[in-house]
């Protein structure tokens, strides 16, 4: 079966034709363009779905989007992306185009999707997912079921305030999972700590202050510099903590993680499973595994395109 | 719909005979006479479903049971009320008796169940229980699927690692909700300090040292009492953190809190609600509600039913 995934970023519009069983078919990357508003935009993603399609008949379009978003009406709600979409019905205005169903889902959740589809989860029937970008991003299935709560607007497990009077997050609260382990707070941690040690690795690899990225602190803590390590080992240990919690509350044979942070790889993963066994009882201790996720910049298109397998599924 | 309930502790063996509509129609207590063995045991349990049932006609059986239960199979893996019973097939001997089918499940299941068919969250597609006991169990409904995990094993709210290098916890971790929220907890905490405070009430209010039960403490923090008031500040704290948490994480519409200490009523409701509100980000604010269970010493008898009635739906 065929759809179209669009992963609506706020610099990239990223379409493409999917198929079910083999994944990414044909692919069109175009502009955004937010400045210039929201009918352009909506011009560029019909553009894009009219480019992969081409030639092709598909069932549905998917859409992946950053923020809240209604996904039984396919209305933006809010979204950090698109700061004047406040309650815009894109799925009706792309609808009404192509004359398709189209679901909208926010892109945490869609990544779930396209991980259960199309990656390590596949066959799964208890995993999380965990994105460590510039937020944290989450879903879960949980006995079969993708767990989106009462109002629609769970899993977010980011959002889980595990370090107490920790660091203010974006959300208003303190101390959430993601004010301590997402790349951004990474970033930002190194950033305030830099000054006090001028000679670390971390700024030689990142040039300036401003330039420090998370995968600079995970870069520079393999080579053994002090700083690094020490941001690296407070990281892992909160986000082990968080993780061996959230094991304790699924029960899941499998966690996922993804996000720009992943693409650290060993550095990343190999302190955090040590560290997450520490925090998981007997019973629990050979029941799950933590992965990387391998969609790496497709995790977009194909979480996009497993909303609409996903919501077909359930019509 | 008739059936048994049976919930098994380790002192009695308590059986209701329970309508789906009306709840408990009759009910029998008897010793559970552990220490004469599991042949005597089993006796006991069938001389309760025989004296509930006598004359009535039901359809299937349901124990309640602590510990870890193979719902599947229905054996006890292990229960800290039968130290001896490990992999028990407490469900087969029960069946053969009165060929029926016999569900067994755990009691914080059960107790969640039981909440589900006869009590605050009858209809509910999304909601949590904890029970703040001896331990803290925990059950969770979400998206209208009752959640046990890829092992069956889970959810375990009561083993989240909330509080970083915590107290020790029964399950050989620190600083679980367990270790800081169940009512043995708060009562070893009051033991612990009460030799710095002598002249605390809570002393007075439970005779001696050894007979300190959360219940006291909260009885003494309601009439001003200085080390009272900080355990249950310090309790309601943690606890309030991992309730936010757990919104975060599921997005539910009830909170069900059971267990000895939620008789402490309002003077434990009051400030936990006005706590988690602390914990909870703007768009989960009015989400959820925080509610007593009102089961009290029936929800066994209710839980152990409910686990016969959700058996038999999903067959």
């Amino acid at each position: 079966m065929l759809v179209v995934g669009v992963d609506l970023g706020g610099i990239e519009v990223k379409a493409g034709l999917v198929d079910s069983e083999k994944g990414i078919v044909k692919k069109y990357i175009s502009k955004t363009e937010v400045s210039q508003g929201k009918e352009k935009v909506v011009k560029n993603i019909c553009k894009a779905i009219e480019e992969v399609s081409k030639g092709y008949s598909f069932e549905a379009i998917g859409i992946g989007s950053p923020g809240s978003i209604d996904r039984d009406s396919g209305i933006i709600r809010f979204s950090p992306n698109f700061p004047e979409w406040n309650d815009f019905d894109l799925g009706k205005k792309i609808s009404e185009v192509f004359n398709k169903k189209v679901y909208i889902e926010n892109d945490a959740n869609a990544f779930t999707l396209g991980e259960w589809y199309f990656d390590k989860a596949k066959g799964c029937q208890n995993f999380i997912t965990l994105t460590l970008g510039t937020g944290v991003g989450s879903g879960v299935v949980s006995n079969g079921t993708f767990i989106t709560g009462a109002t629609g607007i769970g899993p977010e497990l980011g959002h889980f305030p595990i370090v107490p009077d920790g660091r203010k997050c974006g959300c208003e609260n303190n101390g959430c999972v993601e004010s301590h382990c997402s790349s951004k707070s990474v970033a930002n941690i190194a950033k305030e700590m830099i000054c006090k040690y001028p000679e670390s690795d971390i700024l030689k690899l990142a040039g300036d202050i401003e330039s420090i990225e998370s995968l600079h602190v995970f870069k520079a803590a393999e080579k053994g510099d002090f700083l690094a390590k020490d941001i690296i080992e407070r990281t892992t240990e909160v986000l082990a903590r968080a993780i061996g919690g959230f094991i304790h509350v699924f029960n899941p044979e499998l966690i996922v993680i993804g996000g720009g942070m992943s693409k650290a790889g060993d550095a990343l993963f190999v302190p955090l499973r040590n560290k997450v066994l520490k925090y998981v009882m007997p019973s629990f201790r050979n029941t799950y595994k933590i992965e990387q996720s391998t969609l790496v910049e497709n995790a977009g298109i194909l979480g996009a395109a497993s909303a609409a397998f996903f919501g077909m599924k359930g019509e």
